[in-house]
């Protein structure tokens, strides 16, 4: 049976449970939190060098780091990772563009405005940085999905999964999802996909 | 005959480029330059909606952005991308790692310290952290690469040549890469492999 090392309230963490709860894979949930030290223990970094959760620990040892790698590893062979090579290619985008343009604006500004350990860095400057770029990000996607039901292909991928862990809980780093009608739209069809399940659901 | 959209001296833009003067392949490059306003023209914007290079576009007009997605992409079927099912998922997770813990730290603190448009946000907050951020993320690499030669598997992958584009340039973005012998060594494996050329190589 795979494990995941992740925290019950990190999007990143919520992207292979959702994934697993859809496949009905069995897994077990280690709770490993960044913001109580949990990730930076030597026997954390032992498994996972760069200290970030999720971690996925297959049965036989081996482990996969980097929630949207443990995605595509899951997803290999599922109706979620499809096969045509270039909608394949707009898996990894989005996949991508979730990394490197939503998750560091939507996700930290919401983390900025809601951990206590957070506040500090929770600056004027930075605030408006994360507001600017997240809707950005928001903007892209309400563009395309005006256009496209999913964002690869006519179905649910692990890019929808990807993008859905975030963007459904926007609103508490304080974007206004009523500005992007076609990205409401995409979220209540990613929650009426089969077996879908909320954030903090665990097995 | 595909084309690439980018800037000739970016790390992001040589991905693609590498893998594909090792694979033989030709296409055109379009320079298009985030540093003139070219990737936020009109024109350009529909063709990436996110405004950022490398862009591929396949000769039927249907195109790709995110460099590690074009290398995913392009890699296919060649012996860049590994078809085991967990060499594959680890090149997965260094092409995650190399865009949310490796880019935004190494690329960034480069392009802050020799673009000249870039130095009014060179402050001493911002050069402190990406110095340290970026020798975490060659930490990391650094004990991988100790008892690793490549990032996936035992031959060079398209996670190698994400990783080498930045890599090897770090020294431009003040880090010392004779702190780090695994990665050095790395450095010198990559640029053996078949085919290499250097970053402002163009067909």
């Amino acid at each position: 049976m795979h494990t995941i090392y992740g925290m019950i309230d990190s999007g990143n963490c919520y992207k292979p449970r959702l994934l697993m709860a859809k496949l009905g894979e069995s897994f077990r949930h280690v709770e490993v939190s960044s913001r109580d030290g949990a990730t930076r223990t030597a026997a954390y970094l032992a498994k996972n060098p760069n200290g970030m959760v999720p971690l996925l620990e297959l049965a036989d040892g081996r482990r996969l780091a980097e929630s949207n790698a443990i995605l595509l590893y899951l997803g290999e062979g599922t109706r979620f990772l499809p096969t045509d090579r270039y909608i394949r290619g707009l898996v990894y985008q989005w996949l991508f563009f979730e990394q490197y343009s939503h998750e560091p604006y939507i996700a930290v500004r919401k983390a900025l405005l809601t951990f206590p350990e957070r506040a500090r860095d929770a600056t004027p400057e930075r605030l408006a940085l994360t507001l600017e770029r997240g809707n950005k990000a928001l903007r892209v996607m309400d563009s395309y999905l005006a256009e496209n039901a999913f964002f690869a292909g006519d179905a649910c991928s692990v890019a929808d999964i990807a993008l859905f862990a975030y963007t459904h809980t926007a609103e508490k780093g304080g974007f206004d999802l009523s500005a992007y009608p076609a990205v409401s739209a995409w979220l209540r069809r990613v929650e009426a996909d089969p077996g879908h399940v909320p954030i903090e659901w665990l097995p």
